[in-house]
């Protein structure tokens, strides 16, 4: 997906933000704020959207001298969402439809970002996973994707977000687990999943886990490693979990499904859905983008 | 008031909703949106937000090349309160507090603000004038602004938009007429009020009006005229309208009065009120700004 004229103000604030987040020298918010300017006044628009991200964060550890501002912030998302495990595993079993119910607590776990606030509360957490047991979601991208799992030899499950990817564990584990390999980042960015949060959410124990060699807010293929673009263009089905990756990897390979919670109305109208929807779809390179109409 | 560094995504999302209003051509949205980051890069953000407005719609003239590309818009502004104006003449001379309910009506005019949105549907407006002579409003500063107006020989009224013009004149015809000028931009900016929207809230035949010199959306002392700058030294009251006005001169002498209804939480925080709150309040020349805590 390119990245909209609106998406620039969005940068704008979520650099100061994350300055703020990082270090409470006005020094530094103002250095950040400026820089992230600069770069945008220049950003190739036809870029998507985490590209900049990725440029904002590099200025970030750059000013703040910290390679990962966001660790605490992943490690207590990652606990959290470990004391949440055990009861939504017991839903998962006892569901009547184990992979269906699996796959809506890991889009929850895209719903409820656990790395964008620093505290969230029992009401909001079973709010959202009450609200993705029963929302509306595509049947049909359902039914194709538990086809797709089932008739794979190689899955590269690509996670999203610390906190999050304990919630993925739910849905990696109703695939057989021999034929996935989740795929996390190869540096710090933002509150991004990496190794050492598939470590803390079990999931090495479980299945393969690689990075993809990159520090993208997403998946841009092109600045990922070779081994894991070896990996992309070999597996013969990608699970992508999130808006950043859709918003790399859109329009890429009919072999990819997005699941993610539609948050802005940027994307909303990218996929066509409603703001706030949870998303399961299935990419289709051929399609005319919404943005060029 | 210093432009604070979350004012900063504001413009770059301002600057984007005005080249849209003001042109269908993409080229041109991008053009004034790369245009206004560059500004914004380098802004002296010791300087008001209205600065910075007055650049933009500077960069905006030019790319489209029209001098007033909110003409049409002001004129529909007008005309809208231009029918609502003589049942609230009416509510005016009902009142038992006359000047009390001129005074929130005028404010109301600022709820308004009927140059944000094209169109405005009857049940809006009537909510809006019904929220402004309910609200509650620090009737101390009220007492002292009625004071200050009774004991004036010279007092300045600056205006904020066309539309919200025609609601002050409900206040203004509650001052005594030769003792009153009503002040309006020197040149087109944004939906502000120029001399021909005096003209058409009928101001012009009663009571003098004079422009700014200027094409900042707020007073700016130093970029205005001297022959204004010299009529506001020397008057004994100023009656100040809006946020822009409020964001250029708070701080600048204790004989301004402000009215204003406080829209976004930068300038609740400044003012120290709740965001959506209806603000009577004189200039204290003294205070410690809220931004230097």
């Amino acid at each position: 997906m390119r990245t909209y004229l609106e998406c620039v103000s969005c940068f704008v604030r979520q650099a100061l933000d994350a300055a703020r987040r990082t270090t409470s020298d006005p020094a530094v918010h103002q250095r950040v704020l400026r820089q992230t300017l600069r770069l945008a006044a220049e950003m190739p628009f036809d870029r998507p959207p985490p590209w900049m991200g990725q440029q904002i964060h590099r200025l970030l550890r750059e000013a703040t001298g910290s390679d990962d501002p966001y660790r605490q912030a992943k490690r207590e998302a990652n606990e959290l969402a470990l004391r949440l495990y055990p009861a939504l595993k017991q839903r998962v079993r006892e569901s009547a439809e184990p992979f269906e119910t699996a796959l809506r607590l890991a889009i929850a776990g895209n719903v409820i970002d656990l790395g964008v606030k620093s505290q969230l509360d029992d009401d909001e957490v079973h709010r959202a996973i009450d609200g993705a047991l029963t929302d509306t979601l595509d049947t049909g991208a359902l039914g194709d994707l538990r086809q797709a799992v089932r008739a794979a030899k190689d899955i590269l499950y690509l996670a999203d977000n610390a906190g999050e990817i304990v919630l993925d564990r739910l849905l990696i584990e109703e695939m057989p687990a021999d034929r996935v390999t989740v795929v996390v980042k190869g540096k710090p960015i933002i509150n991004d999943a990496t190794r050492e949060d598939a470590e803390a959410a079990g999931l090495t124990a479980l299945v393969r886990v690689i990075d993809n060699g990159s520090d993208v807010p997403g998946t841009i293929l092109e600045m990922c490693s070779a081994p894991f673009r070896d990996r992309f263009v070999r597996c013969d089905l990608v699970v992508s979990k999130g808006q950043g990756n859709y918003e790399t990897l859109g329009g890429v390979d009919g072999k990819v499904f997005f699941l993610l919670k539609a948050k802005c109305p940027v994307i909303a109208r990218d996929i066509r859905c409603r703001i706030g929807q949870m998303v399961i779809c299935r990419d289709d390179p051929n399609r005319d983008p919404a943005g060029s109409r």
